[in-house]
Formats: structure tokens, sequence, C-alpha cells
């Protein structure tokens, strides 16, 4: 769909098999600006992506393409939606086609290239490319996304637990003891993937519920990257994903002791100063308890900030669907900035309740 | 949302406080003609809709209005989210007013008073007004509904089984025996509405299947009047309604034995051939199998026409949204078409998926 | 766990990794005269039993076995949950042993070794064994099961067909239209197995509902020909399987036309007598709604008999467990038989609910 | 069901329509010592309790009496599965004709009668019964249960909690910062009762998760009281609850500071040592990932300890049923306690997966 006026956002989709996949496909056929005119799937070559994707059936009549027939050097924009190093071994040619690249897995994420190859057993494919990459959380990065020409798109849980610990941590701030944070995530099981694998199906992870990844999560280097970025020192954090039976949304409930002097601050006005511009970002009202559904299949994230007792631990909700402002809602967020279209067009359709 | 130009209808609900409602204030508030002008609710006058939709926080800024505050009669369209036997109440009032009426509930779906009381108990209101007033299901009553001040938008399932077994009846057609029809249907648990009951329950309807209502179910006489309506005599129908244990989605499996003289009809070209104008209804390719998440939180509705072993049984199956195509979205669809606007304005939602 | 006195049955699982083999563990761990003495996984050789399935930690400490190592032939009885085409090519092996043999998958179900091929794509590699062998729905075939050395446990979808059709079939008796039978089918996800697989995944499988097998499923031909040896001669029967978001469970809706002469049988007392002295049987009052969770981990199947308006259409519904009544607990219900046993022995845990 | 020799415990529920109490039928009715003799509802008099709970059909026959007419003095136990403030009106009167009484709400939970108010806004009926009562955490107080006359049955949250915090805490140890334990809990749906409510219809709780009770939360006081007296001091505990979209299960991830002096601990050990003995309490390897589903519908409770990084956080995991080791099946092994059979008897089953 576009829009009269201005040419359209031609946009190309690597590796559109998976949920960010289709849920990009939901997106930006529906994007006034955008024209979805290749997706790339080795194993589904020539095959229509409504075939895949029923819910597409009649709105898209792309076809899957094998790569190398795909003609993504002629897109303005390239999205990554495939396993971690895929983008980063074909950025460079298409940045030399002078083609923009929003990348969703985590080829982008982690300025540290060592960070990077211990977590994901792989060494960085183009460093340089990297260095100018910038992380695409725009409520935190708005002006250097406008800006830039690679992306990496943020990861679900960081998006979470960052923007419910930004407005605690830098500017010099000293609110909370940033040496024991607890981000006690949850995710819906879309976040592992449209992958064939025992653990995820039905009959396993249906009316059941589990921590995984406790001795470690690729999502935690990440975070605690921009922790330390924000506050300018390391921060200690203590990360335990859980398996919740849903298909969509991921909910942090984060922990943080507040320091001696910073016991008197209004941590409500500080949340919604913060956030008060912001269209996707929603601080409720003292006392509120944010649920999944009111941002399932939108791109909304809900925060509450809660003291138990007046006491000195600090409680922040934080809900979000993990497929959009988790994933796709938020490349397709980063892409508006990067072609000077508002931020919110093609993004403000309304949770899906009940 | 309005769009620039022509003035936006000014839409008003009565009830808004369960799934048909709250899917009604998701679709109103995001069609770029209507603007939603009031909403009622006997016993939340005051309370912000938002407050107990949290979707619609930020978007929707209306609140519940007791029904004697609401300025109903302003408005170009009223639509009744309400138990049955609230609409006919008012009707003739707000007609007066010459304010147009969509009823979500059963008062203007029988034409027949006496079945209407038998199944639904209480004597019709205003038998003058429902015999002017339309059966809203647009693929079979398009023109008249363009022209009604009075719509009885249909029961979900009668969508489903309707939409499925028109093609087969009516116009002389002597295609199916008609006095064996049967409708094996299941809903999502929203079907059952917003109302505190054990029954209905997480723990008591999931993980877990039934059938409910085999003795006599409000829709059987809803879907008799309509075929019989079509074919022009009696129809005969087993409908046996199950509880799926998802939120949203309905699936009708109907079987129809062929006649011996039309064992040579192709019923796929026949389908396709019915429908190719619709922009709902989606005859899916043969020997294709439609899935609810297909369409869910969309208006479209899928069928596949299947004919086991080239038999003489005729397998149609049929899947729709319950609370979209088979309540709130098919009613948004008879406002377009009552107000002259094209048929899908504010409709083209893609399902969600996964 | 064995009780004093009698020797314990020393009893062998082939092939325990999926989910007819952990119920079997289940059910046979705290059977009071089964003896686990072996299981075998090809890929699991060593591994813990419970270190896959943690609910038998502490209970069951068997390891897994590679076929070659694990000593079969000394068990009285082996439990085959394997694919299809295992137990054949292991069976004359094991008699000669004196083994007997109750296999959960499909080699001994089809006695017509052509239909076998059909459907299963392979040559059976045993028909001497076949012809021997019994199909072992107990409630149809109690004593020749008694005497058998080799079961071929029925399908899921077939015991819940075929005890909802036997009362009306066979014996003589002509009571409904035998040509055009429905059976409108729908089965929880662990029927489809623990393989990994992208279609059985909880991001696809929940919150969706589908048919599926509509062009031909396996288990057509298998209640075809069991319902032929009751009736005496050929049954026409339209199967549709569906997919329902639940882990366990099977409903079955049958649909049968009564014939003329039979409009005054009491087909109640029908089914009430029939299964007036099974245990797992349960024919429900006049009106019930059987619910899957009644059943739920339970080898009870609960029946109820519906006749709509009175008219000529026959609908029966059934529930059970597919891992139990469908599985598991009916292969160790045969086993009791085998074994001179109790026919309830070990079976009587009552369905967890909610 | 009752073995040959001793004499059954005639056993009495008080208000039996709720999870908890048809939990309790399951079980009673399963045991082998045990003589279900009486059961009440004030509005189901005269009802078939199996007309309710359709899985016990045929196993259980007994009826729902109201209340006046139940010989509850003639039993041996009564457990109250009631509202809070049911059981303490009728401990006195049924004490005096030597009853044993186990509470499954709250009125004999907590010895501060003050906190008990607070919480529960109701003066405590009688203080001197609940000053000789016990609080039913069989692994804290196995001696004091088994001359006990009146059991508090622990809440559920409470149960995973302190199971996972008493190895740390008491007997003078200097472990962990008791200042400031963190519990984020989460539960089944079914801890919400089966009260007809509109937050926790299907259409509500499903493909959902939140947190709920932030600001205070009746099992937290409970919690605070028993840790006190382990610690012999005053406890800081943040008490975080959350609602999982499954029937059944409890999940609490715990975390805990080390303390400085602490920090060589072999933690790990430290939970295998003081748990070895008991029957339900699984302390699972190192680096092990308990899930709910490995305790379904069991009295098993599993825990596994985790030190990320081997930093100074302690995050500990534990999980358990909510209607069985959080409620019915930690009150039946009070009862067998309090009557001198083995403390496992009738409450063996293994776990239900998938």
């Amino acid at each position: 769909m576009t829009s009269a006026g201005a040419a359209p956002i031609k946009v190309g989709i690597v590796g559109g098999t998976g949920y960010t996949g289709v849920e990009l496909l939901r997106l930006l056929s529906q994007h006034p600006n955008a024209q979805l005119t290749a997706i790339t799937s080795r194993k589904e070559d020539g095959m229509a992506v409504s075939d895949m994707f029923p819910n597409l059936r009649g709105r898209v009549d792309l076809r899957f393409q094998s790569p190398d027939k795909a003609a993504l050097e002629q897109c303005d924009v390239v999205f990554f939606a495939t396993p971690h190093g895929v983008a980063m071994s074909q950025a460079e040619s298409l940045l030399g086609h002078d083609v923009r690249i929003i990348d969703l897995a985590a080829d982008f994420r982690l300025q540290d290239t060592q960070v990077f190859e211990r977590w994901y057993k792989m060494p960085h494919a183009c460093p340089a490319v990297l260095e100018q990459s910038v992380y695409g959380l725009v409520e935190l990065n708005r002006d250097k996304i406008a800006g830039a020409r690679v992306i990496g798109n943020p990861g679900c849980y960081p998006t979470t637990v960052l923007l419910g610990l930004a407005p605690l941590i830098g500017g010099g701030r000293q609110l909370i003891d940033t040496t024991h944070i607890i981000a006690d995530c949850k995710s819906g099981v879309s976040g592992a993937g449209r992958k064939a694998e025992v653990g995820t199906l039905f009959s396993e992870a249906s009316d059941n519920f589990k921590a995984y990844g406790v001795a470690g999560h690729r999502h935690h280097p990440e975070i605690s990257e921009q922790l330390q970025a924000l506050a300018g020192a390391p921060v200690g954090l203590v990360f335990v994903p859980h398996l919740v039976p849903m298909i969509r949304g991921m909910f942090s409930t984060i922990y943080a002791r507040i320091l001696p002097q910073a016991l008197d601050t209004d941590f409500q006005a500080l949340f919604e100063q913060r956030y008060a511009d912001e269209a996707f970002i929603d601080v409720m009202p003292a006392g509120s308890l944010p649920e999944t559904r009111s941002v399932r299949a939108s791109n909304y994230l809900r925060i509450a900030i809660h003291r138990p007792d007046g006491g000195d631990q600090l409680v922040i909700l934080v809900a979000q669907d993990n497929l959009v402002k988790g994933a796709s809602g938020q490349a397709v967020q980063n892409m508006n900035l990067m072609f000077g279209l508002p931020e919110s067009t093609g993004l403000e359709h309304l949770a899906i309740l009940p």
C-alpha cells in the first residue's frame, strides 16, 4: 500500500519465513509508504508468501525468491529477519548499492566484537560497518537512527528492560543501586521462533511454566552493554527469562533498590516526564497493572511503577508484544525515522483484546 | 479517526462493555469516516472506556454514560451491543430521530415473531419495525441493506453456515439433499461473551472440548429461517455447536449429501463464481484446509470445499473470527453500506498470525 | 511397583521417547503387577528416562538402551511405542522367545495387507503373525484378547468411533443407515506425537482450530474394516478429523440417520445395556454433554446419545483421553487381559479436573 | 477406598464445590485409609457430587448436604475448603466432638490476630483454638503436626517461598541478606478459585500475562510471619505474584543476595542435605530447570539452585502444583501425619506429562 505523492520506499526482506518475517509482511503490506519488493528464502524459492502465511491471502502476492535471484540491491531498505550471521555477510555489498539495512538478528546489536564472538560463536564479519551502525532503540537513539545506514534492531527482552530502566540511569542520576538490578522476564512462545523443535511444541509448552537460560542468555550482554553506555559505568544485572504458554507477549518485572539519597524521588513523575512525548510508550497511572494483551499485535509498550509499602525497592512492570515493539514493529519504526516519515506511520494498529 | 472531506458518521454504541462492544470500539476508532460520539453503560457511568479496555489507552478518550445522559438521538447510527431485548425497546424512538440502528443481538434477526418468542422468552416489542428491518448478512442482502434503517446483524454461527451453504441452495438449484444437512460448528470462548460465569472460566474451558446446546440453540431457528428463504421450502438441519479452548475463531464443518442428478457438478467452481466479487469471502483452492488463525481479528471468512473420495458427501469448511465477521466487523460492513461508503472501509486489517 | 504374591510381569518398551511411551511409563510404574524391565531408544542410549521426562524423577530409574543391548526376549510382554513398521520387523523373533507383543502403532491393526500397504507405504513384514494377531479393542474383542499373543492396539480415533457405533451395528440389527455415517472428530495436539514439526508448535497450534486429513487419514480404513466386520457388510463413513488447541483429549461427534423401521428404538437403553458391565465405558444419562476434561489422564470413555428434536438423526458424543483409553491405557488394559489380571488393574486413576 | 485391617478415617469436607474441594475428593476417594463420609454445600444440597465434577462419575457417589444435615461431628477429620472465616466459626464445636480440623483457608495460618484482621477484614473468632493450631507445612513442622488437632494448611505461594528459603534461614545461619529478599511468583489460574468473575474468564486470562496484587497480597504476611519464625528476626521480602495462562502450576523465582562471609557456601549441597529425607521435595541436580508440568496433578515440589556467573546473587527456582502440594495434597499429607499413617499414603500419583 502506498500513498499518493512521495515515491514509495522499496522494501526487501531477507529470510521471511519466520515470525518476525510474517510480522514485517503484515505491517509493511499495510504501510502507506512502503512497497514490498522482494522477499528471499533459500528453501521456499517460488512459493507464494500467502501459501505459507494464509492471513496474507489476497493481500500480498509476493513469492519467495532464492537470494541470488532477488534484486535486493535495488531496494531502498532491506530487513534481515534471518538467523544471526546473515546480515553481516551481506551488509557491505548492499551498502555499496546505497541500500539501508535493518537487521532483526544480533549482528549489529553488540559493539564489542569480543562479546559478540563469545555469545554467538562466530567472528564478526564487518567490524567497520558495525562501528557505524546504530542500536535501533528509538526512544534512546532517535537522532542517530535518523542518520543511520545500518540498524541493529534490539532484542525483545532488551527493549523492555532498557525502556524500563532508562529513566533511572544516566544523566548523572544517582537513584538506584546499579550493581544489583534484577530483571525477571517472561516471554510468549513465539519468541523462540518458527523452528521445528520439541521444546516449543504445543504439547510441551502449553499448560506449563518454566525458567530457561538462567546460566546465560544472549540478551544479557546486549542489555549490559546498553546499560553501561547509559550509566557510564558497568551495571550489575541478574536476568532470568521464563517461558509463558501464550503466543505473543512479553512481560518484565524489574527490581531495583533505591539509593538512600533518592528515597524522596517521585518515580512516577520521573517516568511520565521521560516518556511524555513518546507515541508508543505508555506510562500508566500509579498503581496500574499492565497486561500483555493490552498491547497484543500492537507497537505499544506499557510501563507501571510500583514501590511496595513505600520501601526502598522499586518494581517496574513492562509489557510489550515481543513480535511488534520487541521486533518487527520497532524495525518499521526505525525505517520510518530513517526515511523521514512520521515515526508512527503504519504502526498505529490498536491492540487486539480479547 | 475521520478523513477530510465528507462529514463523519456520528456513532453511538449502546452497551459497550462486552466483547462485541470493545471490538466495535477498536474498529470504529480506526475507521476513517466514523466519529465515536457516545457509548452507554448503566453500570459504568463515568468510567473511561480505556480503563475497562486498556488496549484503547491513549486512543479512545470516551467515557461510558448512563443511557439517559447519552445523546443517542443525535447520532447518525446506533449500534446495540446489548443483551437481547434492548434494541427493540428503543428502536422506535431512535428511528423517530432519524437514527439508523444496527442490532448485534437477536431482536431483528427472526422475522417470525412466534419463533422469536419461543426462543427468547419475550414478546417482540415492535413488530412493525421488525418488518422493515433487514437481516444484515451483506453477501446475501447487499441491496436491501443499503436502503435499510434497521439491521439485524447476523449471529456468528449463522454467518458461517449460511455463507457455507448459500451457493448450494436457491435459484431453483437441485444440488443437495436439503432435508438432512449437518452443521458441526466450533466456537472460541469469546462467543459466550464477557459475563462472569463458571462455565467459561479459564480453569473450566481451557484444555477442554465439549459440545453444548445439542438439545437446542438459538442460532438454529435463525439459520433455518434464512435457509428456508433461500430454498423456498423448509430445510432440515442438524446443528451441533462445540466450545473450543481459544479466545476467537469459529469453524463450521458442514455436511451435505449431493443429489444423484448433481453428482457431476463442479462445486469448487460454483463457490468461486458465487463469491468472485466478494471482498471478504475467500474461496480457497481445491484441497485447502482453512484455519481460524488465518482470519484472527480480521473480517475475512475462508471457505474450502471437499468431497471425500469423490463420493456423494460434500464437506464444506468455513472459518471466521466470531467477533469480527461474526459480529462487529459485519456490523461495520453494514454501516458502510448504509452510508454509501465502500464496503471495505476500515475493515481491511490483516489477520494476526501467529 | 509389584504386589506381593504372584511373580510380576516383566515389561519391555520399545521406543519410549514419545507421548505414548511416557504414558506407558507412568501407568506401568504405578501398576501393582508390572515390572519395568527394559526400554529402548536408539538415539538416547544411556540416558535416564527421568532426564527426558522429569515427572518420573525419583520413581523410575530405568535408562534407555539401544535395542541391541536390551534383553527384550527375557520380557513377558513388549510394548511397541514406535513408528509404524518397527513392531512387525521384530515380532517373529520375540514370539520365538515366548514374548507377547502389544503394538501401539498400526502394524497389527489392519487385517487386509493391501489396505495396509496403500496407507502405510510399506509391505507387511509378517502376514502370518498378523493373521493370528487380535485387534485390541477390549470392549469388542475381550475373549480373543485374553488368548492372544500379538495385539494391534487400536488407533485413538477408531476407539471413539467404534465404541460410539458398536451398539448400533451388527447382530443383525437394522437401526441406522450404514451407508452414510459421519464422524466429525476432534483431537488434542498430543495425538500428533512428540516429533519436532512446525505445524504442532505452540505458536502454530495454539489459539487455532482447523480440520486436517480431509482427503484421507490412516484411521479411516481402520475404522472401516472394523465396522465392516461388525456389520457384515461395507459401511459408508465420512471421517473428518480436526485439531483442538489442548494437549490431551479426543471428542467425536457421530451422526447417523435412523432407519424408518427403527424410529421407535430406545437408543439410550440400547447403549446402557450394551455397556452395562464395562468398567471404563460410561453411558451418561440422556441429555448429557460429555467433556474431554472429565476423562483427562484417565482410562474412561464417556458417551452421550442425542436425538435432536426427536427426529431421525442420531448424534452420538464420545469423549476420551487420546493417550490413555486412546493409546497407552488401552494397551495396559490389553496386557491385564492377556495375563489374567482384573481388567482395571492399575488403570483406575481418576481424571484430573480442573 | 479403604484397605483391610485398620478402621478407615471418616472424612468430612465442608464446602466442596471449589477446586480444592474437588481435588480433595479426587485424592481422598483413591486414598486407601480414608472413607469419604460427608460433604457440605449450602447451595447444592442434594446434588450428586459427580454431577458437578464429572471426573468422579461412577467412583464417588456422595451427595452435597446442607451443613445442618451433615453429620460432621461423627467424622474423624473435617477439611474446610471454604472461604476464609468459615472454619474458625465451627472449630470449637467440632473439637468438642473430638473431630480434627484441617483448614485450607487462612483462619489458622496467621498466629498474629491483628495481622489476620488487617488482611482478612474480620476479627478472629477463636484465638484460643488458633493458639494451639499448627501451621501445616509438613517439611518444617512435622512433629507438631503429628500431635495437632487443628491445622492451618499453608497458602500455595507460601509453600513455594518457604520451602525455597528454609535451608538458607534459621539455625543461626548467616548466609543471605534477609532484609531484601525478592519472590517473583507465578500462578496458574485455578489459584483464583472456581468463582464466577470476569477477570478469570478464559477470554480474559488466556493468551495473557500480568502481575497482580503488587500493592499487597494476603500471602505476604503469611510468608513473613513464617520467615520471621525461622530467622528469629524480621525478614524483608518483596513479593510480586503474576497470573499465568495455565490451569494448574505455580513457579516461584526467588532472589537472595549472599552475604560476603557466605560466598564459599555450597548451596546445592545445603539444599540436598536439608531435603534428603523428604518424599515430596526434589532438589534437582545443579543447573536444572524445573517446570510446572513435571509436578502437574502430583504432590511433588521441585527446586533448583542457581548462582548466575558465580556471583553473589542466589536464584532459587521452585515448582509445584498449586492445587496439590499447594493445597489439597498438602492437606492430605497433614491428615496422614495426624493419623499415624505413612506420610505418602495416597499421594504418590505421578505427575501428568504431557
